[in-house]
């Protein structure tokens, strides 16, 4: 890496730096130099200080068919410095502290301007291989060719660009691999139970996986006070972790007899749980989860991604006669530059968790130990510190 | 008939009375004379003064499978004067008039006292041929052959038994073949746009379907204060009656050239509905319906009874994305006895329209006439009149 610390020797120039760029699905990233153009019109560029690992990084790099682009710089949930910013910018300045979230928030479109929409319309989510603004790419690898960016993030790289839409300024104080957690997965768990379905004080919860996002569901449904919070995983052990976010109880998928789970949710409840969210992304398990909910007012929360071209499959007679609702929630139904930020006063008044969900950290040298980490399962969370 | 004005003489005894009783599946009703028992604990003898004809005795009546039963006394939509009570009845008393609610409400149970349930646990909803709380049968045929009740009411008979969850005493000024509306089909539409779905003013509502549910439904969107109110139908001449209802725009079902009928919607909202209402009862519909909704905050209801065993099929990354939400309307949401009262005070104010709905009226003895006329399309409601 140049001495790029000094911004007034980088500012408006290309900059050369490392990155780990995906080159072939399935295989480990490749640590190469890249050059990252200057920010364009309301665009950041950004030094990363660290990235937390998500499933998603995980299954584009592995992923063979469209929306896969190779050669790609993967990552999003990222803390960052600005380095210097793009015409039109006035939200943040060079030495910000920001944090990147994938889903844009424009703040002028009908949706941004909503209380009840957290989905830009302007730059609407989807998976891109290019900025949302200018629709091109900020990379170059050594040969000159174009490197894709990831859901407008790519931070797997010691510096990138991202549209003003996607970063958040942040108290500097917070700790880094703390406040990354924020841009992806724990956000949307947390504000699943929330935003998405409002979970009251006193109500039951039932979770179906608990990997990082229904474990984050967990933390988002202890803090708005629900007493009976159920797990249920096909691994046991998952118990154990998810009682420090909360979980209370938990059915253990694959013994529960000649039953259903949902009859076991049932009967633990005394009638169904008042909020039932599938984390796994099985689109066949939503209808265990729906049949799960409380007749007459429980609701199902999707937050799982299954593959395209997926079914959810529901009895009509049951969505009529039921009172129940379905809902996706997309980043935990969060508005990003409203919510975001009311979750990291949480952290800092040690009211939300976010510490128990790093159980590893490594160097950016090692970035491929942590993609082996988490399809191990052994880990929630793996934050890569990109070095000085 | 005999002479039972006076309950002196009927109170504690068995009434004997003309009914038309259901005997064959897809024949004609049969007026012949019965014997209505005293009412028991709980329960209410009434005489009733009209009943209208809504779609699910029509259905009943035609059903050759379970729970179709035979012989039975259909009917659910009626007004009455209360003859006599059974004990612990004190909330209506002889001579009262009252209408008839096929959704029980018990006011005890936990759902009776959550603000968020209209579906009451302690007689939860369904098509059982006996009495909500005894579980069993009032009506005895001449051959003292029992008679099965139908979604607790069966209202064509001069004199029935109804328990007090199913009946709201009603101001008698309020001409019974207008009140009578209440029971059943004008409440859920109107409610579903009241209480389900929570239209806003100032929102665009699209409704699948305009018989007398989705013309319902419109009322209650234009109560509410929708501006643009969309109706969907195979027939054109649905929307001459459906703007007396408040429908502002109509999509010709059959007419969309290549455009799926969600594309249309789309393009007349600047990106879907707020509100969509399925009202035709196919569940493949739901889906376009859900389509046709507004990405962000749409919401999808559905009203429409399909045949058992229909499912509804949504695509699963569309359910994660697109921040929609889909529920299911019964009774359209509405507590009985809280909100049928509401309901009723507008139609005395003159705010909402229930004349309109009313196309024919008969007298009891033409009853098989009223199941015609609904089952042509060319009616509404038809009311029928039980005469002195």
């Amino acid at each position: 890496m140049e001495d790029n610390n000094n911004a007034s020797t980088t500012e408006g120039k290309p900059i050369r730096c490392k990155a780990a760029v995906a080159r072939n699905a399935r295989e480990p990233l490749v640590i190469e130099e890249i050059t990252v153009a200057p920010p364009m019109s309301s665009e950041v560029r950004i030094r990363v200080i660290c990235s937390s690992l998500c499933h998603s990084d995980v299954t584009f790099r592995n992923l063979q068919v469209p929306p896969a682009i190779f050669p790609r710089i993967l990552g999003h949930e990222a803390t960052g410095v600005v380095e210097s910013v793009g015409k039109d910018v006035t939200e943040v300045r060079k030495g910000d502290v920001v944090i990147t979230v994938f889903l844009p928030e424009c703040g002028e479109c009908i949706d941004c301007k909503s209380s009840k929409s957290n989905r830009c319309s302007i730059f609407p989510f989807k998976v891109s291989p290019w900025m949302p603004r200018h629709g091109t790419s900020r990379f170059t690898d050594k040969n000159g060719e174009i490197i894709s960016h990831f859901l407008y993030i790519s931070s797997f790289s010691e510096y990138t660009v991202v549209d003003i839409a996607n970063i958040i300024k942040i108290d500097p104080e917070i700790p880094p691999d703390r406040a990354c957690l924020l841009g992806c997965g724990v956000s949307t768990g947390v504000g699943a139970a929330w935003r998405t379905a409002g979970v009251e004080p006193g109500s039951t919860v039932a979770i179906f996986g608990l990997g990082s996002i229904g474990l984050a569901v967990a933390e988002g449904a202890r803090l708005c006070g629900a007493t009976k919070i159920i797990g249920v995983d096909v691994n046991p052990e998952k118990f154990e972790i998810g009682k420090k976010f909360g979980v209370t109880d938990f059915v253990h998928a694959g013994e529960c007899g000649d039953n259903p789970v949902s009859q076991v949710i049932i009967e633990m409840t005394g009638g169904g749980a008042d909020y039932c969210f599938e984390c796994v992304g099985t689109a066949s398990l939503v209808h265990e989860a729906y049949a799960s909910c409380r007749k007459g007012w429980g609701k199902t929360i999707v937050l799982g991604v299954d593959k395209p071209g997926a079914r959810i499959n529901l009895s009509s007679h049951e969505v009529l006669h039921d009172g129940k609702c379905l809902m996706g929630s997309l980043f935990g139904g969060l508005k990003p530059k409203s919510h975001v930020p009311i979750l990291l006063k949480r952290y800092v008044d040690k009211e939300l968790q976010l510490d128990e969900f790093v159980t590893h950290e490594v160097e950016f040298k090692d970035i491929n130990k942590a993609f082996d980490l988490l399809s191990t399962g052994k880990c929630l969370r793996c934050v890569i510190w990109m070095g000085k």
